[in-house]
């Protein structure tokens, strides 16, 4: 299929990023559409991929959730218990598959980039490893033995639960559904809501930078202890630059040799590592997965 | 092969228990062997094979750790960093391979554990599932799409972070890694050092069940939400009856709901489990590796 182009979507709670791209990982073009109701959000998507003057040979979805991805049921493709509520119980692969009538793959969108950048990116000729996103929510995908990781329904890394030492840091935690999980504690409107400030607005040298690495190395430990990656992937506008030494020496520290890998204990700046793809990671995912899409169909 | 016999160890702390084994799972001749420094260990490991009057074809070992499974290591087979100092950097699957000259398989007790039960117990037909042992240590092995997951190098699943509340519990935990991990909260000797009594002497309704099963829910979370596991199987020697129905039911709470699956939402009593194979899963999985070693070396 010389000819094919693959359409690539990175749904999100903000933003639909869609894209037209080719096996290589180029992107021939690209557009971002304000996510609002379904109806009018899905329009948009539909007319770009419509209009982009050639013929679209599968599409592959990296979606917020949580989101239905077992082949036998009947509610598979859909969006499921999103606190946005226009879009609870939306199927999402299905509008796409009625409108094109090809292939559609669908996965979260963590499992998206970490499937990106295993095939172009942080990831490359690895394994096992993590994408993890810290933004308005915390959300991680995997793959494991070179496969996105799915299970009883996918994982919701941000809902891990950590220590957390109330006489340091009172505030409470604004997970609606666990309170001081790791979400509750360290995602962006936590910072916010703790400080008073957005995290791109604190000064680098500021406290609550010093508690976010150590929330997130806990959970670093945990991810680590329980996947055994061989590299972790952090994305997300909660994660600048300044915050990775300190979750390195955190993590290194916390673990203290235990986990006796030269990765971790002397390679940690290769270990713990910002995405090679930046913000590009959820939509090549996109495309990673339509290729595979279109490859399974051809059998 | 038909008149295959296989060899299947399992490698303790405490015992080795060596067993001879057919295919379909069934277990010829056993034997537990103390376990004292390597030398007499192993000598009295090779006799019982090779007195066993039939030829092994193959062998399978799921050992205690750390140990290196890392085909291209110079170590590889190799228990790695143990605090059991005569145990240290020894060639455990070398040592089996060298005297009977036939493939010898290698993994940790809880991976085998897994494997025995995803071949013949509680996980059979699962694609995703752990296997946690609570005893002297606490560990944890997975199979992940039907596969026991490594990575970097192996889970160590006990010595994951979690919420400690030093006013319910100011016993400071007594890992000597990281203090009050899981397994310095919630192990056996952690249960004995904080109340003074072995949690098998305790009285069915002492506090320290609840405690005990509220660190482990901890964890269950974090497992879940981690690797999104289709069952979780607890054996060990904490792990008595009546610690299932608070276990399954602090989980259950903790999650409230969130990860929406009938599994867990509804029917958790089949979702957290005792081992179906009992304390035969560990020889049981040496067996079922033993059999995959041999197919493997048939190409």
């Amino acid at each position: 299929m010389a000819n094919s182009v693959f359409g690539a979507i990175e749904a999100g709670g903000t933003k639909f990023v869609c894209a037209i791209g080719m096996s290589s990982g180029s992107i021939i073009n690209s557009i971002r559409i304000p996510t609002r109701v379904p109806a009018e959000t899905m329009a948009d998507v539909i007319a770009f991929f419509q209009n982009c003057g050639r013929p679209i040979s599968a599409f592959g979805i990296g979606s917020f959730g949580p989101i239905d991805l077992k082949p036998a049921s009947s509610t598979y493709g859909f969006i499921t218990s999103t606190p946005k509520e226009s879009w609870r119980n939306f199927d999402l692969a299905g509008t796409i598959q009625r409108a094109f009538n090809v292939p559609v793959a669908l996965d979260t969108d963590v499992n998206a980039a970490i499937l990106a950048e295993s095939q172009w990116g942080a990831a490359q000729k690895l394994e096992t490893a993590l994408y993890i996103t810290v933004g308005t929510g915390i959300g991680g995908g995997a793959i494991v033995a070179g496969k996105p990781l799915h299970g009883l329904v996918h994982p919701e890394m941000g809902h891990i639960r950590i220590p957390h030492d109330f006489a340091r840091d009172p505030f409470p935690g604004l997970c609606p559904y666990h309170g001081d999980c790791l979400e509750g504690l360290a995602s962006g409107p936590a910072i916010k809501a703790r400080w008073g400030i957005a995290a791109s607005e604190l000064p680098a040298d500021h406290v609550a930078f010093e508690l976010e690495a150590d929330y997130l190395a806990f959970a670093c430990v945990n991810w680590i202890c329980t996947l055994s990656p061989q590299r972790l992937i952090f994305g997300g506008g909660v994660m600048q630059p300044h915050i990775f030494p300190l979750l390195r020496e955190r993590t290194r520290s916390l673990l203290n040799d235990y986990v006796n890998a030269p990765e971790i204990t002397e390679r940690i700046d290769h270990y713990i590592v910002p995405p090679a793809l930046g913000n590009q990671a959820g939509v090549l995912g996109g495309l990673a997965m339509a290729m595979s899409a279109i490859e399974k169909a051809d059998y």
